[in-house]
């Protein structure tokens, strides 16, 4: 019997709803496959901001460096700006644990309808390999002429070599070793004028390490078209920070629902721990009706017990979830059905 | 009799083959209303590139300057850098000219087929407002480091009060003048830390002067997936420079095609000659193969005529391209039919 500790941050809104249900799940497959859990919650969110004015500890980071995995909600509720919660929590997360990959598979699941016309379950079936730790998500920059009608506002996207380059080979290597062996770029080196040529750069450089792959690339206007137009042509899709987190959450969109979408933010070389979460956000507008689709956080966690070396726990989450899909019970209403966050929950753990 | 002067310059891919049925729809309307086209063609392109080492002569901006408007086609091709080609033609002829709202119409019309499940004509039909001339959209940054393992790039974005509030302001202008009086802001301001914030900053103080007009934002991540799940949920929508180029791609495809969408360079005060092109590229893929949809040049014609005070020119139009995409013959392969780019120019103009 092995014991895994995990740190536990609900955070906001429907995080602390979603939350208790993948561990519910977890649980489940753990009985079946002799893993046990230890978790350790931490009530970081919002309302702690309200409370300490900070969203966690001074020694937070420290605190979660002790543990085997984090399982995380969601962050970010009105009364706090955005920018302040997120860089609070979530992205100094992604960064001190260099996280810097952030993998999240897009996949049209039998019992899901979808909203594109004439597609089939298997048809969707791709990931989306994000770019977790720079680019244009970046605390650099500023205002100057601040209150007067000549404000200027300078935001700076950092790109490194080796940032860059690491991103670029993990998805080379997920793309080698799947059937299709296709993967596609997203860039915008038509406007952009310095970091996304340097992008697609080293794209074509790493590109001749990888001979069997296919590589094409798109300007991020047009591969937001051709997500609609196209889903099942993609098999593993690339990209910065920004259009990583865009197509991650238009790729969920065009297979039914973005809540069943997972985000494993993956420090490959586990010097440090990886965190798990769902795609979708607090979700103020259903925060508190209990409605909320638990499959986004029961997804990650499988993605966390992949991560840890547990395969069959994996494995067995995945078919849960699938069979529950499939028989289209159970449905929460994003997903055109009337069951609540628990019924679901509980339909997966009985599948289990 | 009057006579408009328009510089035109086809570009490259099937640009060349779109622009002269854009041409021959435009003088078909004018023959009708009294209105003459003096077209001054101009050959800047990628292949000018190759030849001269230029896209455009060094005096290609005061060449244009003298026109009433410009209609372009689509700019970049395969054997020159897509930051060379855009940098030498298109972004330069927006900005020196301060076109800075790109005006994008989205709309679902009958007789096209939509990928989107019970979408029907009529629940599509919105403006994307860009910013058109600042913003992400920058040449300012660098390499540091260069050519070793420890390069830096630094790639900046600068957003002005002027040009931040003018683009906000025409949008919900344009918000105000419509029967929904909806505006939906793009951001990411929970994770680009300085530009976004600023931006939201902005909307909400501009929105108290438009007590009448319905604000809400959305991070772009959810507004690319809430395109596909409620299209008929907006009206105006307005972003900076990378967010408007990326929902007007996106938008259209939500519609069938984005072939068909124009794209509307605007300069409001009419200091400096304004320019029409449709949103889609020079498309390498299908150039010289006579298949490509002209009716994003053609609307863009329209906009071009409603731009110069001729509301009538643009009406015929779009009646003209209306009634032939209703009877759902002369389509062109994206929109699932087998005509070619002259058939259905030429019944555009048989329907004026
Ligand atoms: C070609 C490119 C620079 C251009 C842009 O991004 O502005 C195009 O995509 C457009 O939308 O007009
Ligand atoms: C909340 C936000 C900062 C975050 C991001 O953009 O990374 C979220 O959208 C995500 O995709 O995980």
């Amino acid at each position: 019997m092995s014991t895994i500790k995990i740190a536990v941050i609900p955070g906001d809104g429907i995080g602390k709803e979603v939350i208790p249900v993948g561990m519910r799940a977890l649980e489940a497959a753990g009985r079946k496959h002799g893993v046990e859990f230890e978790w350790t919650e931490f009530n970081w969110s919002c309302e702690t901001y309200h409370q300490t004015g900070r969203m966690m500890p001074e020694d937070g980071i420290e605190q979660l460096s002790k543990f085997d995995a984090i399982y995380l909600g969601a962050v970010g509720f009105p009364g706090v700006p955005d920018h302040i919660s997120l860089w609070g929590l979530l992205l100094p997360i992604r960064r001190a644990f260099d996280q810097y990959v952030n993998l999240r598979p897009v996949r049209l699941f039998e019992g899901v309808p979808c909203p594109l016309v004439g597609k089939q379950p298997g048809d969707i079936d791709f990931y989306v390999v994000r770019e977790n730790v720079e680019g244009e998500y970046s605390s650099i920059g500023g205002i100057q002429y601040e209150g007067t009608e000549h404000e200027i506002v300078s935001q700076q996207s950092l790109f490194t070599r080796r940032g860059t380059d690491r991103i670029i080979k993990y998805a080379f290597d997920l793309a080698q070793s799947r059937a299709k062996k296709h993967l596609s770029s997203a860039t915008k080196s038509n406007g952009i004028y310095h970091s996304m040529p340097y992008w697609d750069g080293r794209v074509a450089e790493i590109a001749q390490s990888y001979p069997e792959v296919n590589v094409d690339q798109f300007h991020i206007d047009i591969l937001t078209a051709n997500f609609v137009r196209m889903p099942e042509f993609f098999d593993v899709v690339v990209g910065s920070n920004l259009f990583g987190d865009i197509l991650s959450d238009l790729g969920p969109a065009c297979t039914g629902t973005i809540a069943i979408a997972p985000s494993a933010n993956i420090n490959p070389e586990k010097t440090f721990p990886s965190m798990f979460e769902p795609v979708h956000g607090s979700a103020p507008d259903i925060a508190g009706q209990g409605i909320a689709n638990p499959l986004g956080t029961i997804w990650a966690g499988a993605m966390m017990m992949q991560h840890l070396g547990l395969p069959e726990m994996h494995d067995s989450l995945m078919q849960a979830m699938e069979s529950v899909l499939r028989e289209a019970e159970h449905l929460t209403p994003d997903m055109g059905g009337q069951a609540n966050t628990l019924a679901l929950g509980a339909a997966v753990v009985a599948a289990i």
